[in-house]
């Protein structure tokens, strides 16, 4: 029996049949559909302005790609695992809607350079919704911050409280990181922006085709340089999933501090109902589920790229099949995060914020021992290690009778050390201490709104130019 | 509006929307179906015996049970996102079956217990199914080595050739690798084949259970010795990732030799037109797709077992929504490896052995340089240091005239280097080079027949001991 | 110039100067003296044992051995770069020492199973090394928990209170992590304890030798069973870097409750000042630096794994160089591993618990609320989600009035829902709710200290069993 | 006895010994030096302009820096490990030098924006030097391509021959890998060339300091937005490791293939003596070593990116003392990554390219088929997929006869299908075939040699770019 694949004719046994299951990508690249057809327009409208396809034969194949295009939508098209992949499937779809002008798709490209269009198509696109959603999410926090630039809370480092901060400064900790988030991936965007598309199997085609007509259809910079790299190239994916990664990375973080906050301990916020679950087993329980799934999905997104960069170690080139192993992961990646973007956004949107409990727990942890060593210092010559050492020691005594340092009196305060003068009391107000640092990123209430100044400004013009790169592929 | 989950009675709003989609692990633990019926059988069986069901609602129980199973099966039952997971799905529909009986299944039983006795029921019974693979895998790998004790090929070394060695040896090297593997699940099966049911949240419960009962009728060694320990517990689920990785890497070694050995350079064999793929492009292509991707199905595993340790780092204890993410992980794992282990075993049962290729190729690498050099150690006391210096001069020479060294006549030979005498032109005969290596383990073909022997009595040995770990789970 | 390497016979061009230092193992591989210079021992008593040495050879060899072995641990040895690795450079010496029968050493041997023997030698004792920590920490955690099975806390899920616990019930659930991780270490040790030796390059050697003799003078169950997986194999030491990552998981996820429990917010434990450290700016700090550097370990640990997990991938055999890269992961994962389990020890050894704040914590959270739907399922047959509804409901009334579950009185509990009797209210003690979960493996102090019990016996046998395995290599 | 340490005032034990060890860093960071002495002299500079220190404390500061800069680079610094980093160690022994002075100098900065700032600067630099050595790869792999754009060898997809490609355009596949890499290196640099300094131990300063002037002294483009953010900021270090990982996945890659072409199966290159080594057992051997290692370095790469993302996930704000574990990690990638990229440069410089062979082996897997295929489609109006389909009854009847599809006769080949033409036979010369493909990035001598002017004038470009990256730090 002659084997009925498309690359079948010097084949003289059929595929066995597991094979089918095992080496078609069609269960999950039907993703790349779109991108497909798009892919598959941009080239037909090149080979006829080059004169390889005539008017009709372009037009034929434009009108059978739109109405799969509707089939697929509606979910009338039928998905057979014997045509291996998404390529495969449309392009023999589109032979029995319009017989063999579709054959002459094909002409002047290959299933490596189609893949690696699709797929590099579908994540740069998923790279701008994901950039999208992280500006929504400095948003949000931008507004928190600005809530909150006079409420007062203690600042931590090693989990123990260090000095006092306003919660809108920590907030733009956070934006921060999700700022340099949106930079990574739009650097990335930019970096992998090219079309592999006309590369053939790996060495470019004897047709005289126009790679930089269907790269400019397509929405890319410019044709990519090197026919065999581009067909092996899977940087743009691996790009996509380290953003990723490290985005998932600094979610993780922020959530840590939801669940910490959550905490009976801490109760420094309260999450809304509606992003809380219960426990089917203890009637009493409001659990952080949704910051703690956030939390856990960075395992997903660190598991994908180390997916990706393992395949990749050690391969020859040009294409090889262990590639095909790459689009689940981007799959997976984005889909997940895109959820995340959305209802880490909700989340902190509908959270109660608990100043009271903030407040009080600045009473803890003598939070003003550094403005008392730095009031040393300023007001009384005394070199920064020395007053360090007598603030150690007034510490020390403050816990010793059980008192945070804030609740000592003058006296107390001055039989610690001799080199203490009573006007040293009046540094341990939390308000002065957290106004006092006062310098270009530092917390105090006037910094904290200079620096939310920035990051909208930054927003504004980030979101401008976010805009720009949205891809018009119209056809 | 109340809420209304099944653990809603504190809560003031409604989940929010996307909350369900985000939260829910319905979409993939419903494979967990079976394992929850059973569990839920057991345990209603053991609430019966101490006294806390009556019979006849245990009997209800197990036939609205029995009836779930089969309307899942044959696809009738309706799964709700609503419902979260599978667990709280399967006890809905018990409730609409049978009535109150069906709410009072979860008695002295927690979702955390459920969710750790499903999930570990299922990746138990998943080690036991990639096992037994293995084991078929061994027994294809020792049928080819069989055949192949005389078929003589380069030994590689830093891919250059070596020694000779025979196709059979070569297959026993890969099988002591499989055996390890099978030694490695047979390991981490019965380190984690305990029964955490019975554990409840998180720290017991007041009811009188019977945990040694559920844990028999279940298969397990014995119940888990620690409430808190059993729902956090996620070391089967790493172990069974961790075999699955150094499995796939085994095979990703192997992979890499039939994708070198298809080549047009090493056409050492050739793969059955049936596990051969062409290209949509070039007609003279048949690729290697399926080691190629046997191969690069290592990433996943890699990756799927970095995710789930990343999830854990860190983790306080007990259950934590985090820990969700461990499921799909193990399913991708154990999905793609029983494909991965069927599909390998077929490709070896079919591909052709050349063996005039091989042969061919010995004759490349001076390959009995050592050989020559054993001889002058054995036949004329030189050490062994110096005997490696002059043979490196033979090889020098007989590459200088375009020569293999078992080219070399006796007298071009001798000239090499004075110490050489006229005998140590026998040493340079790929046969008896091969032959000559008889320690244990070596490649000779009485060495190569003794290990094959040995490996056939370790492969009975291991059928029979593991078909008495066969769970028997009959209710 | 010729090249002055020992295999440098064939080459006509002297090596790069810094291929010396990219290729050369030496600067890290020394570390294996000890066990080159065991393997040469028993080598040689082999070699003379089989008549291929005399015995005056032999006692050169092994007096030299001996003299190389103090100069190395006198300091006195010079490691020359230019000899590569330690199996060269001890070579050398020893040659320069005793003159040809040094040479005479490498006689059937090959440095591809002398780094297979050393390094597998040096992981399996380091395996032990850290096995025998780990049986140290267990017995601490078990005198931990013996001392505080009546020491009240709220248990976690979450990091929400859930239910009351003992601190004695959580040092058991860390010890049965631990337990399991001396189990998987064992195992690794036993399927990876097999002797290398003797199967020189890749194929064996056609000396007579006798490789039983030399794997039971090194301590080893047996030889391996085929040379060339012999010298490709380096399962021995991932399985013993994946031990290592799965401890330090465990050992992070205490940490992170060590963290936790030492925050001004918890102050559940204060850890030791031996244990702790200050703030070069922050006088009043007390930083937990040991449990967060054990938490971080984990990233070198898992970071280990994955690098020879990556090497490995792909690999053809038999040796290939790539391989070299695996030692510094081991001896780095050791190294860490060794110096935390030894401060874990101590740091728990000293940590003071303050039963007050952790009974105080109780308060908060409606602990006993399983505990009333409980009651409500045992005394007034209300199914167990109806119970659960109700005592929801009770909750949220205590929660608008600001008190704890447990601080209702019996008007109050009783005004929640009609089906509520007031005998309830006698189900809101902590120590009672505590006690009733009796279960095997739940939290009462009873089922507790049946787990201490059943824990030090495995300790008791464990250690035994351990001692066992210790190695006795005596030449 | 009281604790001796700078941190140590409120302390009543002294710290345990094992601690020293185990916290300490400045075994490691010494390599910091020279870093942290750049930052003291800007930090003090900056204080004098700021009216903090006077003068003549500031020029004793710098003087005293300056001389423990020379005693480090003459070997004469005692490094004290109770000194626990390379902070202390300075700062202490400034102290001892210059007296009070030296103790001022930490004024309004703490040991976290130190830290901070120190990694950053190295990072940075390293960064620098990485991407100059791959600038200079890039140019080593274009000096190979320009000499070898007629050189012939069959390009391959699956390790399968495909289409006739010449050498110099796969090394332009190449050159476009490097090229990514460093226009991701520079897009890090760029992104994360920020000063923290000044950020403080986690929320500013009190004093009124300039980051500003520090910052520009220092070489960065502006100091960071948000002080807690810059003390616990590691996105620096992981954007390295990242591009470290994707440039030895590229090296791997080009590495994989060195050895393939270096076995005696390829034998399309020779390696120069010089970059080779041999066996201490068979003579004849000589192994691509390096290519090997550079291959497998991509392991460690790949776990220190992974080493260091574990270490961050979930970790709260700000300063924890996990992220001690991040310097290893760069230091051990940068320095593996500094000696690969120049022994490769060395490698590709000295190898021999072995035309006739790579000409030879043209002549297996029917190169032309496509050839063949597209003269169909391109003379006879055939739709491509029949084309293709006939070309493979071609092959496979060349294949039946022992022929290479360019072997056919004119008879022969139209004896195939009654469609070929006997035009079709001139579509099968090698030379005809690989310039045929002439579209752009295509294998044609012409389009190579396009690129390869491309990527020359890129790189004088991005060399120009570069240069001006260097950081200017004169005090």
């Amino acid at each position: 029996m002659e084997n009925s694949k498309l690359w079948g004719g010097r084949f003289k046994e059929g595929a066995a049949k597991i094979l089918d299951t095992f080496n078609a990508s069609l269960p999950f690249d039907k993703k790349l559909y779109l991108q497909d057809i798009l892919g598959s327009k941009a080239h037909s409208s090149m080979l006829e302005r080059c004169g390889i396809l005539s008017k009709e034969e372009k037009e034929a194949i434009h009108k059978g790609l739109d109405s799969i295009k509707k089939e697929i939508e509606n979910g009338e098209f039928i998905f057979k695992l014997s045509d291996e992949d998404i390529h495969m499937a449309i392009e023999s779809r589109l032979t029995e809607l319009i017989g063999n002008a579709g054959k002459k798709l094909h002409t002047a490209r290959s299933r490596n350079d189609q893949v690696a269009l699709d797929f590099r198509l579908f994540t740069l696109s998923a790279n701008y919704q994901i950039s999208s959603l992280v500006l929504e999410l400095i948003s949000t926090l931008l507004d928190l911050a600005k809530e909150h630039t006079t409420t007062i809370m203690p600042g931590m480092t090693h989990l123990q409280h260090a000095q006092p901060v306003n919660f809108g400064f920590i907030m733009c900790a956070y934006t921060c990181m999700f700022v340099r988030d949106f930079e990574r991936l739009t650097s990335s965007y930019k970096r992998n922006n090219f079309s592999p598309l006309g590369s053939a199997a790996l060495a470019g085609t004897p047709y005289a085709i126009d790679r930089f007509y269907t790269a400019e259809a397509l929405g890319f910079e410019a044709p990519t340089l090197n026919a065999t790299d581009s067909v092996s190239d899977r940087d743009f994916a691996l790009d996509f999933l380290y953003d990723l990664s490290m985005l998932s990375m600094h979610i993780s973080r922020l959530a840590e501090e939801l669940v910490l906050w959550s905490s009976y301990e801490f109760r420094f916020i309260t999450l809304s109902d509606s992003y809380s679950t219960g426990s089917s087993i203890m009637p009493q329980k409001k659990n952080p589920d949704v910051p703690e799934l956030l939390r856990g999905k960075s395992g997903r997104m660190y598991g994908n790229l180390f997916r990706l960069l393992t395949v990749l170690k050690g391969l020859p080139l040009a294409y090889n099949k262990d590639t095909q192993e790459d689009k689940e992961a981007v799959f997976d990646s984005f889909e997940n995060m895109e959820i995340c973007l959305q209802i880490l956004k909700d989340l902190l949107k509908t959270m109660q914020i608990n100043k009271d409990k903030m407040q009080e727990a600045c009473k803890k942890g003598h939070l003003c021992a550094t403005d008392l060593a730095d009031f040393l210092v300023s007001h009384c010559n005394i070199p920064f290690r020395e007053a360090h050492h007598i603030t150690g020691k007034a510490v020390s005594y403050a816990e010793s009778i059980g008192k945070d340092l804030s609740e000592l009196s003058i006296e107390e305060l001055c039989k610690v050390d001799s080199a203490i003068p009573k006007e040293a009391h009046s540094a341990l107000s939390l308000e002065n201490s957290m106004n006092s640092r006062n310098s270009y990123g530092g917390t105090s209430t006037k910094s904290t709104l200079a620096q939310i100044e920035s990051l909208e400004s930054w927003l504004s013009l980030a979101t401008i130019a976010h805009h720009k790169n949205q891809r018009k592929m119209e056809f």
